[in-house]
């Protein structure tokens, strides 16, 4: 197979694209994707100050570098969330500092057991109604909102793709949970100071276009998944999704953006409830709409000893 | 495993129920959830004539006798399609003709080839723009829609079971195609005073339940699928949700009964389309949004020799 642009030898083809690339024009594709996401969706402007979540896997840290070769003002922040199973929060938070550390970037590190008292898995088992994939989604969105917000970021960057993407749309639709499908976004705005704005810029581009992205940049990144994603509901659809890739090329993509047009164009979700008024918890100041704590502070309640003193928020 | 109605030995576990049962019992569920669906839905009232259309598979003759066990006035239509590879429509027919005559119904019979000309596959070869499945659609519906209107049934029954009605909602909504998505129901009202209304009686049965029921009431039925079926969109999409089903059980049914749920509280579809007004064919007097002939009619538009006499109805 050859370059569509050029005629050297293709490394990968893009079938919902109809596009075969060769290396140096597939490493300025994938930012060409990035860049008109970022202009279509409106996620941020040139002089904005966005921060990347990165795990230390190929999707953030191939957003972050993408960011870089755009020329955004783009700063990463890892979350060390204390599974040591396989050494996964270890060696995620090793190839995030390595790739800053290559690249000359800030990275703020923010570790969840010494800030908190617990890691994730701790806080899991401690919780018993919590499965271990809600505590964490739960503990990383306060603290990428709370970095985001105390530091000054016009946006949150985050790595999800069209992958990701589309399984949680899969799975809003299997249960037509329309209060989900009405607030899944490439963008979601900032609707409390607050609040951090968040973007996915990689929502036009496949898994495995990422993976070959990074591959290719050189990236060093952690190929283990997180050991509490065996047998996840969300990999069981991505499987899925892939079948019908596999038949029908662009499915999956299709399948995302015809959602996005069709709530765009007012042709899907009815009229549902109103925004919720959102109270400011009363200890950390982060937006909820329970009373008095919001879900993250209540974790912490009747937590691990020593958590009495709430930590000032010391950023690397 | 034992029937939770009387401890005999179970011949199906309905996994999606937590319910297995014994033949007697299982045979006395399945007319249950029809009388139910037809209850809830506002399919028709007891005293009303429903025209069954009666392919020769299991779903159609299994609900038709299911009907007939319920007390409906329930008599039949078979559309012979001309299909000859493997002697499906020959088969079918036999099939419809058999199960009609060993409980002394009426089955109304139609031979497209006789009446109109030609036979599906060959109408569809002579329209090279028309699929064959899509042909055979337009045929049925017209079809069944004029029988029903000339001879006064309240409503033309079908057998689509849940993996059908769950295979069509799951193609419209990889497309999110809404305009569809609005019409897709267990009864679509007659809008038109030549429109019957279409129910599916079997929206709460799973097609393995309708196979069965089949086998233990001793239907004889074709086992062939049509030959023009063959690897179906449809029949993948049935494989996928088929495998989710596998992986969590009741996944396709609440995908299907959670979507008609959604849709009736006003939380998915927006505002579309207005209903649009429709003409009548200036041929067959049908309804239609075309503005002179149908699209059925528009098929023997320079069509076989000696179709320019249109023939009478004579139905059987």
């Amino acid at each position: 197979m050859k370059c569509r642009k050029c005629g050297a030898t293709a490394v990968i083809n893009m079938r919902q694209h109809r596009l075969a690339l060769c290396a140096d024009h597939f490493l300025e594709w994938v930012p060409g994707q990035v860049q008109r996401a970022i202009e279509k969706f409106g996620m941020f402007v040139p002089d904005e100050r966005v921060l990347v979540a990165v795990s230390g896997g190929k999707d953030s840290l191939g957003l972050w570098d993408v960011l870089l070769r755009l020329g955004c003002h783009a700063e990463g922040l890892h979350i060390n969330l204390g599974i040591s199973q396989g050494e996964y929060s270890e060696v995620s938070q090793q190839k995030a500092e390595q790739f800053a550390a290559e690249r000359d970037v800030l990275l703020r590190v923010v570790d969840v057991a010494q800030r908190y008292g617990q890691g994730v898995p701790d806080v899991a088992r401690r919780k018993r109604g919590r499965s271990t994939c809600g505590t964490c989604g739960l503990i990383k969105r306060h603290v990428m909102n709370e970095v985001a917000c105390d530091a000054g970021y016009a946006a949150i960057a985050t790595g999800h793709n069209v992958d990701d993407e589309a399984a949680v749309l899969f799975q809003n639709t299997l249960h037509w949970a329309t209060g989900y499908l009405a607030r899944q976004a490439p963008v979601l705005p900032a609707s409390h100071r607050r609040l951090a704005r968040k973007v996915k810029p990689l929502v036009r581009l496949y898994e495995r276009e990422m993976a070959a992205y990074a591959l290719l940049s050189g990236i060093d990144y952690i190929y283990e998944e997180c050991p509490y994603s065996k047998g996840a509901t969300t990999l069981f659809y991505k499987d899925l999704l892939n079948d019908l890739e596999e038949r029908s090329s662009g499915a999956k993509q299709q399948f995302y953006l015809s959602f996005l047009r069709a709530r765009e164009e007012g042709r899907l979700l009815g009229q549902e409830e109103t925004r919720v008024e959102l109270e400011e918890c009363t200890r950390c100041g982060q937006p909820t709409t329970a009373p008095a704590l919001c879900a993250f502070c209540r974790l912490w309640e009747e937590g691990p000893a020593g958590h009495g003193e709430w930590s000032s928020h010391d950023l690397a």
